[in-house]
């Protein structure tokens, strides 16, 4: 695959972890603006390597490369990110649910500390989005 | 629910995680065995609260539970939990594709070391467990 | 013990920490009413668990365990739950002397960044409180 | 060498990483003024330690310890001393693309996320310091 | 202070956590002997700065030090220097029960993986130095 | 740039930091030799983008990015891919003096544990090379 196909791929694939309509599209877009007077190249690498090599892979759904994703953010504490990927996961099809038991999962792993600073920024994402985070909280 | 009731019941639950014939099961009554002369409540917590109280819950297979510590894990680098946790996430049901594309899909997040240090665990436990890394590798 | 005595428990034990005329108790309500619509079982956990199984163990006082507590979230640089800390060790009777040496204790373990994020933080703090910073400037 | 001496040779090198008509000076001398209050000797350490013990031996030239110093600051994610370094960096004489190039450098070492974070800080100090950033991205 | 005396103040403090008939002061001789062939500074600076100007100051006992210093290490999950303090701050004064507590106090603010980490290395110290583990555990 | 270029370009690149006759080139093809049965394609994306994507840009020398590069794995404290960058970095013309530097120069940004066990890795790297650590020690 030449480099052109990897960005497309990248890209495409890219697409199907967000929406127009939403907030996490323009994210994205955001971060390659942001990007493009300092470090446009970091901007190609993240869609032909992150979405082109990586997240193109066969082996997981969508849903759960999204969850190891947030998984490995909460783990690091990288807020902004975590951010991020909560509105992508929700766009791959992760529910709220799924994704404040993931956190709740973690407790054993790394402690309270990263998981109330997860949920700070969950509840944030979810009201931006205009999840019901009651509902979130009722099925547990 | 009383305190014996959380030890049963998180002891039920590790249960579906371990296999008496397979390493993981002996993996945790050592780390139990371990602890007896020194932390015996840490073997306690980790039923009670780690098992009945967290890996309990609903809203998440025991799947999902097994990959989102996996994902943590390799974050952390903590390799002997690692060990474990693949033995665990193998018996709960995640092929050994799905683990080593849960590793690839952190690349982007943690940077090759960590992944590197952990397809070495994973290859060593898959040898232990006689699954067959190969067929890891084609899926791919 | 069972589940409503684990958490009254935890609850006495916290009390310990905190004062109704203090912040930190305010803060604590705070974390709970914020997790109740989002994560409610979380606050539950911190009681049960933090205050119920492992703050009111014998072996230490409450004072070592919120000095270790501080040296943990220094280390960790997780500042949100650092201004908690340091708030709840003021209470359990570390000195803001004690609170800053013990963070001048962990350069050689931690190198300067984190120290120095932690005396903003503590800054912040003994500000709040009314506690003379210059006091524990001069003690040391 | 007494304490004296090493305080003001550390004094010497630290001015040969900061110019008076520059920011970083003035966060230098706010970081002690930050201190004096709290933890006066903190920033007596990191003249006396940091620039005088450290900084001040040969083997290395400055601009060599200006970008070790960010490599690190942006592997750990300590954003406040990754500002002031990135600008200690440039006064030593790393240009913008040596310093954004040292973060791109790092993706495979650290994931995206760290990066990221470090190219807007980074972004943010070329803006104050007049440096112009698409000179930066155009040498790539 | 000059450099001579900040190097002798710092051996005199590093004394008062070791004793010649045990293995800690050997493991700190052995440092500095590892260290003379590649970095003997680094040895000096150990001395000079670590005891010499942090672990000499007052405000805190050397109890205090020793617990504060082994919170952070096994945060960081550290073991070749989680192994030597815990010998130094047997030697200081705390007890096994203590150093154990101190490692239970982290569950919630580490998680279980670095706890599990530490106390096979407090077992293992334990046993070297001939405690009895048995009466550690008892106390809890 | 096509797959097959950018894989020859990375190639070609490692080269440059590797030679047939020293350690560090079976270092690397024992790394590809080890995950070819359990995941290839890792072997190839540190090729294509590590060394064909980022290692090949302009703007930094390779004794800068096997600088930068050493300096991070110092801070996470992975030693296995310490030890193969250290060798990477003398090939690529640091000396041992200037890596030694390099982590005295992080003391001040992570402590002492991370430097005495990088230290550590590469005074087996250095006999293993047959350089002499010795004249390292003497140029501080």
């Amino acid at each position: 695959m030449n480099s052109t196909d990897r960005y497309q791929h990248g890209l495409d694939k890219l697409m199907e972890y967000t929406l127009t309509e939403n907030k996490e599209i323009s994210t994205h877009l955001k971060i390659s603006d942001d990007l493009k007077d300092i470090a446009p190249d970091v901007a190609k690498f993240i869609i032909e390597f992150g979405y082109g090599d990586i997240y193109s892979r066969s082996g997981l759904t969508n849903k759960q490369r999204a969850q190891i994703t947030i998984a490995s953010l909460v783990t690091q504490g990288t807020e902004p990110q975590l951010e991020l990927h909560i509105n992508t996961g929700l766009t791959a099809g992760l529910t709220p649910v799924e994704i404040v038991e993931s956190f709740i999962q973690l407790i054993p792993y790394t402690g309270f500390p990263r998981i109330l600073n997860a949920l700070a920024v969950a509840k944030r994402v979810f009201a931006q989005r205009g999840v019901s985070a009651v509902s979130a909280a009722k099925e547990q």
